[in-house]
């Protein structure tokens, strides 16, 4: 029976333009990963399912897509757990296996797997789709692809200041002019909560505080009151809410307020350090700023957090974001193996390179030369001439049937094909082609044994 | 906990070298894709479970990966249904989505759905994994790629043509002598059928007659027996036993044998245009025979039928295969669309350059520098440099931390890098770095200023 047919919601088919589109980031993205001593991986899009459960928390346990088992799967289930129809309790009885969650828990699985062919320290990158069972809405899909550069067995802070030069790399290439860096270290706010004498409330604090720029210092303080943080910490914290000027000043003030926090005074040296190392080598279009409100996963990362905002007056959250997590594989049992690590927001970076007009025109052209065709033996010399022509690397075709003229050139247009080959009875008879240019219209004769004096023009 | 982690059964991790030697096979595939005026799309991995149930058979619906509903799936389960307990009548009712099997139903449904989008012909090509819950074997997994290229919307022969030009070129490309391209018609196995009135033992008949080569004539005619094809019609058949010599012989015979049959005459007409085309146009290094005994999917395909056969003395069935199907999409309620596409076969694609050693030697080649890390001041002027290097397109890494210069040579070694650049004590002072080609051991000294020169050497 015929079917209407759709997609699941939260899906999407990609045309040919939009797979250009997208393919012209990601071959930046990679060409830059491996100019950096990146190497690729990849790995199963499912995984046992206890590889990926508990890893993500309750909601990410929610989230993840579990696969059937196949065969009479109902048939292991015994009869005292059936008879509860708690979906909860059943699903891991009759599924065995999950669609992946994200780039990160198979990299970790991955590492420990293979950390006997691995050569330590291990740069890898890594882009393939992740599916999450997440309300679908603008710019959140149910499968989407994750980009990500992560460094193993390293602990130099020279590793930071190569992904801030990743980003910049990255983002110059792709003409998008300024982004911003923001970089924050996990120890500063552990300092700051230590230094005000409000730990249990850190991320109640550092939300309120990124609102220094909406809703000012009084709101700010008004908000920290409201969680319950006490006036004696936001006094404390006083210096927080007039951090500004240069990173070099921010530093200062920093420094001054966490000298009392041996964590918060090595967060410091690190932030320091990699902002030191980034003036020294110069970024080519992106700004690197402190931001201490920055938080990103608080108990993820453990030193450096970063997060990327697309340029001033896209709406559009951050385009990019990672840092630095000191235990990546202990949840496989290898302790002790530092991981550092940035990941690209493709749909994000997408949509803003779509809203600013970056990407290239010639994306849209996949086809160079478009043969008419007028019948069965004057398309087979246009065969011939395409053969040679597509040897060349040119991109050429054939219109398949000898359709109306008016049929094959808005076809020709429609594909966007900046040459046009007619080879009709004359021509075929003179052994001859005729170019015609689809922008300005003119016609130019060719010998058929001329085609190389054509393909020099392309 | 500690888990040891494993992935599941059929699936499998890519390490950098095999990505490496599977993306040089996807990159040329897809150039000629390109060339031949292929457009890529992309749908997504998993579809609406009714979207694929029931178009690849009963063993298909069985292989067919299913997806767990989300929430509290078991609540919409009737009770009655529920005490069935019966795996196949409750799946429909606790997943509706479903991980694609193949390239082909996709994309059917991706025409009917954005048909009004659509420029026909339309040429597009796909490069994505498909699922498949099959016993897993040598060769055979559960997660694989399929790369599939084809025509919508065109009935002209000249497609049937240019497909086989396009696998010529890919294997040509590929450096892969000696492939054959296998070629047939439905109709001229229709006719076979109709003139020797063995209509319903058409497959037990192409079966028996495949073993022509091992077990000879007669042994090709007691089994023929043995299946119930009755004398009379093995001795209509005869020509077919001695179809030899070249191409244009067969054709002969064929169109002699298959004189009576309207279908059958029309399937030497087809197949006959196509072995002139190809004779006319040229191969570049793969030949093409005429194969009446090939069948692939028989219900399936309407008029031409390929395969391609890895060289001889390499031990692999059929490395690409496809044909021509008059009624693609309409199963999703568009009528009359007729569709010829080819699909290359990567996973064996891969063991067969495996086994010739086909693979380029460079693609190991992942690193072209690597500077000596001899601690924090000299780490810092080497990343300057490899800053340098990376501008311009080279692959360039600073070792991360200031280890013993035997496990930073070792793992310079492991990792093939041509190029190690040494920045000392000393020369850090003289503003210089030493260059270590790798493979003949002679270093060479430049100024910090001299990366240029450096460059060019490379």
């Amino acid at each position: 029976m015929a079917q209407k047919p759709g997609i699941p919601k939260g899906t999407r088919d990609f045309s040919p333009t939009e797979i250009a589109k997208r393919d012209y980031i990601f071959e930046i993205v990679k060409k830059h990963f491996r100019t950096f001593g990146f190497q690729p991986i990849e790995t199963p899009s499912f995984e046992n399912s206890e590889t990926l459960m508990g890893k993500y928390g309750d909601e990410g346990d929610r989230l993840i897509f579990k696969i059937l088992n196949s065969g009479d799967f109902m048939a292991k289930v015994d009869d005292v757990a059936y008879d509860s129809k708690d979906s909860r309790a059943l699903t891991p009885k009759i599924s065995e296996k999950a669609l992946r969650y994200d780039l990160t828990v198979p990299f970790a699985r991955y590492v420990v797997m293979h950390q006997n062919e691995i050569d330590f320290p291990f740069k890898r990158y890594q882009i393939q789709p992740v599916w999450r069972a997440d309300r679908p809405q603008k710019g959140r899909f149910r499968e989407f692809y994750q980009c990500d550069a992560d460094v193993v067995g390293a602990n130099s802070l020279l590793q930071e200041v190569e992904l801030i030069q990743l980003y910049d790399a990255v983002f110059a290439d792709l003409k998008l002019e300024g982004v911003t860096i923001k970089l924050n270290n996990r120890k500063i706010l552990a300092g700051i909560a230590e230094v005000i004498g409000a730990h249990d409330n850190l991320v109640d604090f550092t939300v309120a505080l990124d609102k220094l720029d909406k809703i000012g210092v009084e709101g700010v303080k008004k908000e920290m009151l409201a969680k319950g943080i006490s006036e004696q910490a936001i006094v404390k914290a006083g210096p927080l809410f007039e951090l500004s000027g240069t990173n070099a000043e921010q530093l200062n003030t920093l420094k001054r307020l966490l000298f009392d926090s041996g964590q918060g005074s090595t967060g410091v040296e690190e932030l320091g350090f990699i902002i030191n190392a980034i003036d020294d080598l110069g970024l080519r279009s992106a700004t690197l700023e402190i931001d201490v409100t920055l938080a990103r996963g608080l108990n993820y990362y453990t030193g450096a957090i970063l997060e990327v905002a697309a340029p001033k007056g896209v709406d559009m959250g951050s385009i990019g974001g990672g840092g630095r997590y000191d235990d990546l594989t202990g949840i496989f049992g290898m302790k002790d193996v530092s991981g550092v690590g940035i990941s690209f927001g493709l749909d994000r970076i997408y949509l803003v390179l779509e809203e600013l007009g970056l990407f290239p025109e010639t994306l849209d052209k996949t086809l160079d030369v478009l043969c008419i065709n007028f019948g069965e033996k004057e398309a087979m010399a246009a065969l011939k001439l395409v053969t040679q022509l597509r040897n060349k690397g040119v991109k050429a075709d054939v219109y398949p049937s000898n359709a109306k003229m008016q049929k094959q050139m808005k076809y020709a247009n429609n594909r966007k094909v900046p040459y046009v080959i007619l080879i009709g009875e004359h021509e075929l008879a003179n052994n001859s082609f005729v170019v015609k240019n689809m922008q300005s219209g003119v016609q130019k004769n060719y010998g058929l044994d001329q085609c190389q004096d054509f393909i020099k023009t392309l």
